[in-house]
């Protein structure tokens, strides 16, 4: 399964036919956590996390040694609408800092050991304005999706997609309106800090575009309401899906890309944990949503997979005493 | 001030002549915060630890490669009255398991690149049951707390304090209820597994233990109804302070220890993180007392300085992005 998808068809098929966690690991993994020299239940969440980073390595000794942190990203045609505090081209301009090594995304992808691609997706040519018209026909969806599937490499052993697109958290609002329903407001936030107006205009923006794409569904909510980066978040999860490999979601526009696989195909989403929750006030009520509980609560809202990137170092924790720890046998350590 | 403290008035002494922050380096610190690639804000919390940690450094730029982790181990009097779910052996058997790698905190500690350092406190000898009397008498108690200041690494540019000994949340519970008030039920939890019968009986204990304690304040307390690892970890803590190196608190006894410093001395922790909240609950009420917002909430409770060398992750990235992002100017990005 290593060919990118090359019709919406062939992404339906993909989503159907999922690989699962895989039980006698998890059991193995399970039973092996008992043993270890700790009380019951006194590391907590790593615990969990260990587990289930078993269950897709389909080990009972999980690993978080070659991590890969890819980030895409996109210019937006809604930008046109004012729903931003940054221009458009400071798109390319991040894009030229991540390549120099200047972001914050590149500093910790550093700390944590992770490989880090960038791939700029077709800059020059700014998505469709939502509000007018889906945002991406489907050969561009699909080149965007592509773009994901192809990015990740399938010697990583945990996935972290990032993003750079101003505008985009109008974007993911629009898509978790269409997705969850409720109002505009609910789902719009500051994003790169606008004023007062501008998320009044924003929440306005949102829903337009969401009447306007009423009846898009799943996939097609992603096409229609999406941008590139998005497209390609969710090519990049579904693939790491079929290479088991796990994913630490990002931030509100993570989510909401991979929440549209989820829409599509319940339980799409097995494979992925929420590395952070972000400051952005819809981010809270997607990951609910998708009963996902976070790992950490900073009050980031930066994107770039920075929040995931940051609990890279939570899951290499939990499954370093995973595998690392002694058992109460070869300690010689009393049980209780 | 390398000298370990040789009385109860010099620690008091020490707790009266504490350095502070660094004013121009916080505002150094500040303003780089403030030029580098990014929405004002957007990094969240991480901000505010990168510009603590510059404080403390003298430095805008500082920095977390050293970290040292050290683990005191002690026991207890007080388990002769049925307070944990664990024989007093384990103490021992757990500092063997420090020694020989197998433990939670060695796993940390290598994800973290820390260094960790065990010291075990007279094992041989527990401390007095201090429903009985005082747990130590002040030699002792002075023994233990130069142990703790003589085993910070003054090369360190983080630190970690960690514990082991069965018996010691209840302990960590008496000291609590002795500082803040409240009733014991209020500070006692399961420790390592303690049943329902167990956790009345821990109640009755530290209820009784506290009464007969009654007039003790500050290091006192610490000195009465502590133990020797809760005594070495006030010791580092403060020669922490007077190195000017930052401190991740741990869980509910790291953080008992540290609130008698700082009732002897308000401010005594203002060069103290917590690192996580326990899932121990007297530990959220203890530090929402001392004024301090856990980086981490993740269900531990096990001790040994787990949680905070799980935040020193947290705390890399913080100063990493800090001190390694480029400035708008030196990027060529927009500012909004």
């Amino acid at each position: 399964m290593s060919q990118s998808p090359r019709s919406l068809a062939d992404i339906r098929s993909l989503l159907s036919g999922l690989p699962y966690s895989d039980g006698p690991s998890v059991k193995a993994a399970q039973a092996r956590n008992g043993q270890l020299t700790k009380p019951p239940g006194a590391l907590g969440r790593l615990e969990d996390v260990a587990v289930w980073m078993a269950g897709w390595q389909r080990t009972d000794r999980p690993h978080a040694d070659t991590p890969q942190v890819v980030i895409f990203a996109g210019n937006h045609g809604v930008t046109a609408q004012g729903i931003s505090a940054f221009p458009p081209q400071v798109t390319a301009q991040m894009v030229a800092n991540f390549l120099a090594g200047g972001a914050a995304i590149n500093q910790l992808s550093r700390v944590f050991g992770a490989r880090m691609d960038v791939h700029a997706l077709e800059l020059d040519q700014p998505t469709a304005d939502f509000t007018q018209g889906a945002a991406m026909d489907e050969a561009g969806f699909l080149r965007a999706f592509a773009s994901g599937w192809d990015a990740v490499d399938p010697g990583a052993d945990l996935l972290v997609t990032g993003e750079m697109g101003i505008g985009n958290t109008t974007a993911a609002a629009a898509i978790a309106h269409a997705l969850c329903g409720g109002t505009p407001g609910e789902w719009v936030g500051r994003g790169t800090g606008l004023d007062d107006a501008g998320l009044i205009t924003k929440a306005r923006v949102v829903g337009e575009a969401v009447a306007r794409h009423a009846d898009a569904r799943g996939i097609e909510v992603l096409r229609s309401l999406g941008g590139r980066e998005l497209a390609a978040m969710a090519g990049a999860i579904l693939r790491a899906r079929h290479l088991r490999i796990p994913v630490l979601l990002d931030g509100f526009i993570c989510t909401a890309a991979a929440a549209c696989l989820d829409a599509e195909a319940p339980g799409a989403l097995d494979h992925c944990l929420a590395g952070h929750v972000s400051e952005e006030p819809g981010h809270a009520c997607l990951l609910d949503r998708l009963g996902k509980v976070p790992l950490l609560s900073l009050g980031l809202r930066l994107g770039e997979g920075s929040g995931a990137a940051l609990a890279i170092g939570v899951v290499q924790g939990a499954v370093a005493c995973h595998s690392g720890m002694a058992t109460f046998a070869e300690a010689g350590v009393s049980d209780g």
